[in-house]
């Protein structure tokens, strides 16, 4: 037996800062039609994917924050998004900010089901960037001030033939989140992203952005024997220059599938989720080679 | 300031079967002079590095395993090793394969300093293979067969003007090793390995053992801003390849070194050790950005 799942990236463009979400949508909508139109059963958008990516201004008005944020999913402005997937059988996967009925807010991503029901909601754990303004950059990056740490944990999902885990963004650098992802079983990982191509703490090495985001994609997916679907934000948005870089990335940590552009554009791949074993009933048999005695401090200590 | 130390690392070719342990440590003799020409402080030799790669035979008789164990470091066999580098003022790093007082077995590395002490010992606790004789194997891997797991921990040592890890081939692809010594503010780690070319269970990955080999690397030292030094026992050793690739690998995961040969091989590269703030202060600054709270898996389950 092999589970085979056709499963699509679109990477979007940039998105301006007054642009509606109803261009977002529209263009989501177009892509999504791509990615049926060559079979995708499953597609990714990025994190934050229907506004600009807000994080890098300081804002003191909270009114002007929480216009970034979506009270409800779906909402009119998202609702196409939702009855396309359906009309055509195609899931998805949604970053967007999410503000709770209590007032909290979370870098938030969903995992929608072919028939247009929500089947799974991840907040993003790894805040990145800073709390405070700090006018010295060229740009902030004020995760940490406008998210709540996510408070779902790291969860697997049964959904689409197999076992799928969700992250966001800088998720992807720490090598808890595959290592916990994986322990649950997953075998596909989806997650979006936007990464400014200029990092303002240590710009000697802006040049190494395409590789380190590779290089935890392709060790996440190898150490844990599992695939990836990883879509960026990309392009230059209001002033700023986000990666592209979308990948699909086999157990073997593989790149599949590549964009070319920083514009909105569709890749997919068929990844076959019988393939995880490979590694996990080899060099990577947890059951039998791993040895969490000596693993004690990865939990005992924050820093 | 910066504190740079000037590394090297000495890949051994194959070591033959009945080749005595003198004559290997007369071809490290050599690798360390030219070292030591070079201007390096301290040198890297492989796992196992003073016979053949013994975990290939499965061996009934304990008589015939106990020959490839050392009872004492250093040993009338060793001396010499140990004698030259004093002499010349450098330290080493030694893998071999360690019988206590006890009759334990271990798989052992050694630090020893420029005056010839030891300072520091490790014991692999990642023991890949199997247990049992599997005659459908072209070669086998008996480590767990042959050797206890480590009963050492993963623990860092000041040394070299710098905080020091050691750990031991396959460890190197388990991203738990190198996070626990991160979060020991191991600045610099030393590894040597023996890796076959074929992997009998997945033949279908052969020709990724060098990208899995250097991924591992890369991810580890990119994730925890920390220098890595790996020395291969490298090419065909009594009918069974073994891959080269000895690198040494800067804190960013850039690979700074590269051996060109799976023969007796030196490399270096002067490491800045103070390098390691780029990452650590900034996107992997974990006192700041890990959440341990979310890892509880990592060591509550094996597998």
């Amino acid at each position: 037996m092999t589970r085979r799942l056709h499963v699509a990236v679109a990477q979007l463009g940039p998105i301006a800062r007054e642009e509606p979400r109803a261009s977002a949508v529209a263009r989501m909508v177009a892509m999504l039609r791509e990615a049926a139109a060559r079979g995708a059963k499953l597609v990714v958008f990025p994190e934050l994917a229907l506004t600009s990516f807000f994080p890098r201004w300081w804002m003191e008005d909270a009114a002007e924050v929480e216009r970034w944020f979506e009270r409800e999913m779906p909402s009119p402005e998202t609702r196409p998004l939702f009855e396309a997937a359906a009309a055509l059988g195609v899931g998805f996967h949604l970053g967007y900010a999410e503000l709770t009925p209590e007032g909290s807010r979370f870098n938030t991503a969903i995992l929608v089901g072919p028939d247009g029901a929500i089947l799974a909601k991840y907040r993003k754990i790894h805040l990145p960037g800073h709390r405070c303004h700090e006018p010295w950059r060229p740009f902030q990056h004020l995760e940490k001030l406008y998210f709540e740490k996510g408070d779902l944990g790291f969860r697997t999902f049964d959904a689409f033939g197999g076992k799928l885990g969700l992250c966001i963004c800088n998720d992807r650098r720490w090598p808890e989140t595959w290592r916990v992802l994986g322990l649950g079983g997953a075998e596909l990982v989806l997650l979006g992203y936007n990464t400014p191509a200029h990092y303002p703490p240590a710009p000697e090495h802006d040049h190494l952005q395409y590789f380190h985001h590779e290089l935890s994609l392709q060790a996440g997916c190898y150490q844990n024997g599992l695939w990836a679907a990883a879509a960026a934000k990309a392009g230059r948005e209001e002033g700023c220059d986000l990666i592209g870089g979308s990948i699909i990335v086999a157990p073997t940590g593989e790149v599949v599938a590549r964009a070319a552009t920083t514009a909105d554009e569709v890749i997919s791949a068929v990844v076959d989720l019988d393939r995880c074993a490979e590694i996990r009933r080899n060099i990577f048999d947890f059951a039998q080679h791993r040895e969490p005695q000596d693993y004690a401090a990865i939990t005992a200590r924050k820093g």
